[in-house]
């Protein structure tokens, strides 16, 4: 095989009460990889489609290049030689795991490219470098949604012990994407470094609650406990209309709504896809009384993860 | 009927990660209380045995008393009345949840004696109304399970909301209590207010993955769960030798060990009988190492909650 193309999704983390463990992967948006084999060793970025100029070009300052580098050191294939070229499907700075569906995209890619040394659990450290440069911190919690699809929890990371959990046959997922941006390193500042033990104790049952609540399954359990005290009181105040938003999505049937990541996207999740729909559309709604565009996208929770796409 | 017995089983709150919120319920040790209807209303405590005389005999300062009284008056039967004597079967103020136990015990009896008018999960708030007066607040996490039975989790307080969590086929626990005593009050006064974030996070990730574990079945993944990195640091310096005596179960197999409620009790979860014996011998050598004698108790896990027992 001398070039592959792969798709890696989006990743909705924290999903309300789990801040950095629980992370869930949607269809749509992703990000697209071409790699195609050259003669000479090592990675280079040929092209970047739709991030507007604003991502690094060099292999080792890019996510997806630090990503396949860094896999390709640690099989000591470091003689292999490829070509990138990554077509960005979402906006940046989004909370929607731009970063790693790119670093997911690239090692998937890579490793599919040669002839699978390793598996898909293996490449979660990998992709988790090319976080590190995005965000400042190697975490997981879209880098291992995207990776192995579904639903995950990220119990630990000395060691790394990524957990995927079973989720409801239908549940849809509505993102929506206001134009304005937040970077991930100052929404991770403005966090206070101590918890009341009170907010711990709340935090705690609806994490059990929501974990229970997907495996049983038992949506208004999950509804519930959709529920977070601790990130979003802090990290909403730099969404404009945030409260008007959730509001609008719960009014509208959602079980629950909250940031994406973090933030400025919002998710909700629905039972159904009308339900979905008809969310997205709310919250679009309420942004655009204040005058912010947004995107919506609707979509069932991802259970494969990255594909190659046939081209 | 004139008279009736029920046993309410003992019970292990936090366990390990979840404090507060998780607890589960034993078939040994338990309380077991005997009710006989008489012409006068109102709740009259004619005998408590085995409690060395420490416990308050008039029903308004005694836990069943005044669960079986607050039940009464809920349902609008303040002209019933009942005899009442209880058979401590568990240590005071160990971490086994006595006072628990004789609250179900009594609130469970006093409904099986009036023709059941309410359903049993009803009757939890009752049963939290004798926790009050025994731990200076209406807690859930041993009564929930003592009278559900099982494992629960205490989502939420306002409003309340128990939810039940499946466990695996065989897991069973061992109690080992040291002849020591903790106060209840004590034990919550020497508690932070604040947790790291740091911590929180780590915490949430052991609940996420302890529920998980136990639904699934997975007992590696209960293992790796059964980590308290909150509580269990601050209270364990209440417990001699408590490092020493958690590494006795670890190395003899269990899948985990840590404080029973707020100790001095302490618990072992493994998979089978043949374990959960040795580590209970392992705990009890390393408490006898420094001249602590203790009981143990090994039991499966109860599904079951209260029963009433034929006289």
């Amino acid at each position: 095989m001398d070039s592959i193309r792969v798709f890696a999704p989006a990743t909705v983390a924290n999903v309300a009460c789990g801040f950095d463990i629980f992370g869930f992967a949607v269809t749509s948006p992703g990000d697209i990889i071409t790699l195609t084999r050259r003669d000479e060793p090592g990675v280079v970025i040929t092209d970047i489609i739709g991030d507007g100029g604003r991502l690094p070009r060099e292999a080792d300052r890019n996510t997806a290049g630090i990503a396949i580098q860094t896999y390709l050191r640690h099989i000591k294939r470091t003689d292999v030689g490829v070509e990138a070229v990554l077509q960005k499907q979402m906006p940046l700075g989004s909370g929607l795991g731009s970063s790693a569906a790119s670093a997911v995209a690239g090692v998937y890619a890579i490793n599919e490219l040669l002839g699978r040394p390793l598996t898909t659990r293996q490449l979660i450290p990998f992709a988790m470098e090319g976080e590190r440069i995005a965000c400042g911190s190697a975490h997981a919690d879209n880098v291992g949604p995207s990776l192995l699809g579904g639903f995950v929890v990220i119990r630990s990371y000395s060691p790394l012990d990524v957990i995927r959990i079973n989720t409801p046959a239908t549940l849809f997922c509505t993102l929506v994407h206001p134009d304005i941006e937040v970077n991930t390193k100052d929404a991770r500042f403005i966090l206070k470094n101590e918890v009341s033990l009170k907010n711990t104790i709340t935090q705690m049952g609806n994490v059990a609650g929501l974990i229970a609540g997907l495996m049983s399954p038992d949506y208004d359990l999950i509804s519930r406990s959709l529920v977070d005290v601790i990130i979003e009181p802090v990290r909403s105040i730099l969404i404009p209309e945030f409260n008007e938003v959730k509001q609008a999505a719960v009014d509208n049937g959602a079980l629950g709504c909250s940031i994406s990541g973090s933030g400025p996207s919002m998710f909700a999740l629905s039972r159904d896809a009308e339900t979905a729909e008809r969310v997205g559309a709310a919250m679009q709604q309420a942004f655009l009384s204040v005058g912010i565009t947004s995107e919506a996208y609707v979509s069932e929770i991802n259970r494969e993860g990255p594909k190659v796409i046939l081209k």
